[in-house]
């Protein structure tokens, strides 16, 4: 908007530079320009030499009071969760990620410090993850909001979708589930933590996505694959939707973190970990193996794919048909 | 945040179908995927097939409060201007617009239809610019924020930047100044508008990116380009930081659209027109002639390359020094 603007309530300077000298503020905590950024933070738009694989593109926000709450989440933190859920998105599609932009949305809440640390933060991510941030734009409003886009690369016709599973494929998940929202049951909690309970605490504010992990899945000949953001039954629903697939999850092999209860670890979301159909027995013997001794992440067999129905099996070979619960971000129904 | 989250507040169901089913109801007003489009809307991320050019990367918002109120625009006209906003910052890089994503944010103000429309807004303008939305993510939040990301591509080291600019090299502008401004100005106002004043508020709730002009000005030896959001003065001293070179303006000059004062012209933002450097008289010309064959847009040289300093110079001859007005989303300093 321009000076003559009514829109505008606050002419207060709460985030006491002006935009030119925070954005020159920000560039000195992000990474230097690679040789393949042409143009980097600072012009109307970045620019950067392409590779020669498919172009990946995701783009997730991070919205105060649905995602998280200032007093709770560090801005460092909250910087690396806004750069790691797009990461994982990337991940699933079996890509490398490459460029990162964020728009931005400060309240009056925030100052400069903890926009830097911010920036801080998803450098962090960007940093171990050897992606860069090229591009942000600056606004205000009432809530901050962190809406990060992220660019990734994949060889020709080589991204694994949702819909590529097949009946008979076995159902795999990488790590553990449900530490996210144990940590979220936890976080506020004024007693101790258990030493399980800091780590599943430590998932909530800094998941780990699994970009090296997706690959070797892919390697071993990935059907499908989709990252459990919104919980195991609804992500897994998603992944059988696009398939035109059922499946039979054998849930008592569910692997439920220490830190987590069953329920935590079927509908609970933000653990991103990565769900996959392999086609063969053999298949997910050789990635588990891999994945043991590149990441040192447990690979766990919870399924396998059938034509139509999501079951749920237990040990005692009762069945029930499965309910899709987990996050939805809107109707927040729950099972 | 899982279904234990302890975050939110608010457990309505305001916008009356699930995440899935709005995201289903969205592919549908959706340009369809095209022979580039691997993997279109509704995966973990796009996978789209990268042209042979240099990649432009920019992201920018739309912000309740900010920049629009809900009351005052329409959502078919927030999402076309949340897009166009996009491309005007591609043109600026003389790139050609290619791929969308929107990570949106909604309130409980808003409805589904009111998404939908949102979304043929977008539609709108990328069909118009040749681009494709294929991606994009929903949260919920106290207000609405619409954060666009535009992909483009530039041919190899094509890219015109803020910093080409050089000592000689004349000022040009694209069309008009002033009519967002102006727009503002009268777009509450209860009485009847005239006909420039219609114009000035349909410029203010889509503007006109300059995306085909930006190619023709970069054909024509274009040293310097920048889109005038911020309003002409803040804009153009940017494009001198950049350049490390100042300015002479010939304020008498400047293309005052008809609907706005001179104030609004030099300080007002989004008019979304290109700010340019170009090295000779006979560029000036050659693009002058094309721009008004093939688009009808005017060009206007405004000013000359000097070494240093911004100055501003009046018709009878005197002279004063540039104070960078405009709009500036954070000190909200105004000239």
């Amino acid at each position: 908007m321009g000076p003559h603007d009514p829109h505008r309530t606050d002419e207060r300077p709460h985030v006491e530079r002006t935009e030119d000298e925070l954005i020159a503020a920000i560039r000195k905590v992000l990474s230097g320009a690679g040789p393949e950024v042409v143009v980097p933070v600072g012009d109307d738009a970045a620019v950067v030499r392409p590779g020669s694989g498919d172009l990946v593109l995701t783009t997730d926000a991070m919205v105060e009071g649905a995602h998280f709450r200032l007093g709770q989440t560090s801005a460092r933190d909250l910087g690396y969760k806004a750069i790691a859920v797009n990461l994982s998105d990337i991940a699933a599609m079996a890509g490398s990620p490459r460029y990162a932009l964020c728009a931005l949305s400060l309240s009056d809440a925030v100052d400069a410090a903890w926009v830097m640390e911010l920036f801080g933060g998803m450098r962090e991510a960007c940093d171990e993850y050897a992606c860069t941030l090229v591009g942000g734009n600056l606004a205000r409003g009432a809530e901050v909001t962190v809406a990060v886009t992220l660019t990734g690369e994949v060889a020709p016709g080589r991204a694994v979708r949702r819909s590529g599973a097949r009946v008979g494929d076995t159902l795999v998940v990488t790590g553990t589930l449900g530490a996210a929202a144990a940590g979220v049951r936890v976080a506020d909690r004024p007693t101790t933590w258990s030493a399980e309970e800091r780590r599943a605490v430590a998932r909530l504010f800094r998941p780990t996505p699994r970009v090296g992990e997706a690959q070797v899945l892919a390697r071993h000949g990935a059907t499908a694959m989709i990252d459990v953001s919104d919980g195991l039954t609804l992500d897994l629903s998603r992944l059988c939707v696009a398939s035109q697939v059922g499946v039979r999850l054998v849930v008592d092999r569910v692997p439920v973190d220490p830190a987590a209860t069953r329920d935590e670890a079927l509908g609970g979301g933000e653990d991103y970990e990565l769900l996959v159909t392999l086609p063969s027995e053999d298949a997910v013997d050789a990635a588990r193996a891999e994945l043991r001794e590149a990441f040192r992440v447990p690979l766990t067999a919870i399924g396998v794919v059938v034509a139509e129905g999501l079951v749920v099996v237990a040990e005692d070979g009762t069945e029930r048909s499965l309910d899709p619960q987990g996050w939805d971000h809107f109707s927040a129904r729950q099972g």
